[in-house]
């Protein structure tokens, strides 16, 4: 079992990594966050029909008879990561009486840790929160540092807020239950630590065909999730540019995803081309030398399996989405590597740079 | 000009109250708060038509030309305090382009400021926010401390933030188009500070005909306003008891707005009539001497006006909804006085103590 710390402003919080935490583990850290009257369960039924039974088992008979966990599921899918299913949670929680004083436990994925976070960042206020992630993507990255929230039409993450959890539990042993892809998806976030800070990520073999071809599993997601809480700590709130790095791959992923209506590509998949492009922006700019994309070929293709690129992936769309993204963002800065470790953040490389590298990169992988 | 600094945990920020400030001391705190491309103006169409042009043209003969103000109204009414308000706020920014680094402007009440405030701490997880209130209840109360948030049906502030805004700037001669019930309504809350804290808040002349009647009204701002953030500065989140005292009132003042749809009473009278039922509660339970009574109702019976209390209001409903308010908050603590400017928090005074106290405010009051 591996312990990393969190150094937020509102105090340093752990992150555990280990196997089979749901049980004894949770019961013990809960232990420590003080009173709390009642346990806010948020899943989707899958994982819940999986796991759900045996957690609350374990919290029934190691909690306070007068703590009855309350449980809220959504479906599945980024697409119902909005603000129509907060409403419903919120409802939920006053119709179940949950108060201040709860303990809100986000048991998923991506979506459901984004979610289930702003639920307790903005309920009442805010209730605390632990995150019990299930895949390997909300383990390595998005279930650490805070970023909670929901996607409005068009504009992914729109609504939200920066609120730290108490704890963050990965527990390995969930992984098994995810598909193949998913767990490439995931190894996608992997990668883009080793790119951006540490290149022994990037030594495994990269042609999974199950969970058990990827050696240390319990190494690498410690290893990810230290890099991840030392940017949260330097800039916790986003503003100096070291989160921004983390973004690595994310504005092209971003405009992938959304340009093709979250319904071809997975997330990881979708930063993998992301990153594969941003590798070809900056050797055209001249600011890697050739043979990053090569490098970035080599680990990031075995991740895409079979996904055929089709034509709805349209450089222009590309394009349009980035623009729209930019103005958001007041500009829009590309990070791009020097080379593997030493990313910086640029400003505006020329249109017709960027445009180029999106299509070279399209007309690679179509070419598969 | 009074200036008031409210030391937040994320820095310092001011309180400024005088006359005229909402012209060129509003660009001049813009231009203290570092580089902004964008300002959201958040207000209700009756503050615009009275101040909105003269607020604009000053705004833009001052500001850069590629800054160009983007307003969002919204009725006025609390029943506006939602989450669908808060879902157009979102579209509307987002399709006119507003980014990270905008500032928005909540210009208005109570309401704007809450749903404002609201706004400006979950839009792209955040943006910088200053209040401009415009009413006394909002000047002296609600625009300081960065509470803000929304309603859900039958639990009002249920979702929200802590979220402090860079700076309020009260402008005094806005209240000039307030009418007489509204200005009444705020003073209750100056009352409140004056009961808690202040004795010197309670020595006017409650009779109130006009704003003219108020002696002293920047005095009385700036004293309201320099104890609120007193208070702010060692409580911020709420969570130690200090905050939990500026609710004198609101827990009965809460149940009368609920149990009468929001529809009989200004919050202003609804936490007059329940601070007499706290001072009613306080004697009844010899927490307090006679006399605490009658000198809670020489203060507020004035700010109630000709307010007819009707069959409406009714002692079993109010129980009811604090019953609710205490499964929410984990436990119902009373905000209490041994005498005047001697408040504390009483956890649980007896039922029927509480039911009778209800009933002989509502007795007395019906006997007007």
């Amino acid at each position: 079992m591996q312990e990393i710390e969190v150094r937020a402003t509102r105090g340093p919080y752990k992150i555990v990594v280990g196997e089979s935490l749901y049980g004894k583990e949770l019961v013990q850290m809960l232990e420590k966050l003080g009173p709390y009257n009642q346990l806010v369960l948020v899943s989707h039924p899958r994982i819940l029909e999986l796991y759900g039974s045996d957690m609350l088992e374990s919290l029934n008979c190691h909690l306070d008879p007068g703590v009855k966990p309350v449980v809220f599921t959504f479906p599945e899918g980024e697409q119902n990561k909005n603000i129509s299913t907060l409403e419903q949670g919120y409802r939920y929680f006053l119709d179940n009486g949950v108060g201040r004083k709860a303990i809100l436990l986000a048991f998923g994925g991506g979506v459901v840790g984004d979610l289930g976070g702003y639920l307790a960042a903005s309920y009442l206020r805010g209730i605390r929160y632990i995150q019990l992630p299930t895949t390997l993507m909300a383990m390595v990255d998005s279930g650490i540092g805070g970023k909670v929230g929901v996607d409005l039409p068009g504009a992914k993450n729109a609504v939200g807020a920066f609120y730290q959890p108490e704890a963050v539990i990965s527990s390995i042993d969930v992984l098994k239950s995810l598909d193949l892809r998913e767990v490439k998806s995931g190894m996608a976030e992997v990668a883009k630590y080793g790119f951006l800070y540490d290149e022994r990520l990037l030594d495994g073999d990269w042609q999974l065909e199950s969970l058990a071809d990827i050696k240390n599993l319990e190494w690498l997601i410690s290893r990810c999730a230290d890099l991840k809480s030392m940017i949260v700590a330097i800039d916790e709130l986003d503003i100096n540019g070291e989160r921004a790095i983390l973004n690595y791959g994310h504005t092209f992923g971003h405009a992938l995803e959304s340009s093709t209506s979250y319904n071809l590509f997975r997330h990881g998949e979708a930063i993998a081309i992301g990153m594969m492009m941003a590798a070809k922006v900056a050797e055209l700019a001249h600011i890697a030398a050739l043979g990053l994309y090569q490098s970035h070929s080599r680990v990031l293709r075995p991740l895409l399996g079979g996904l055929s690129i089709s034509d709805e992936v349209d450089t222009e769309e590309i394009m349009k989405d980035m623009e729209r993204d930019k103005k958001r963002e007041a500009g829009l800065r590309f990070v791009l590597l020097k080379e593997i470790n030493q990313p910086c953040l640029v400003d505006s490389p020329s249109k017709e740079v960027v445009r180029s590298a999106i299509q070279e990169v399209i007309d690679d992988l179509k070419g598969d």
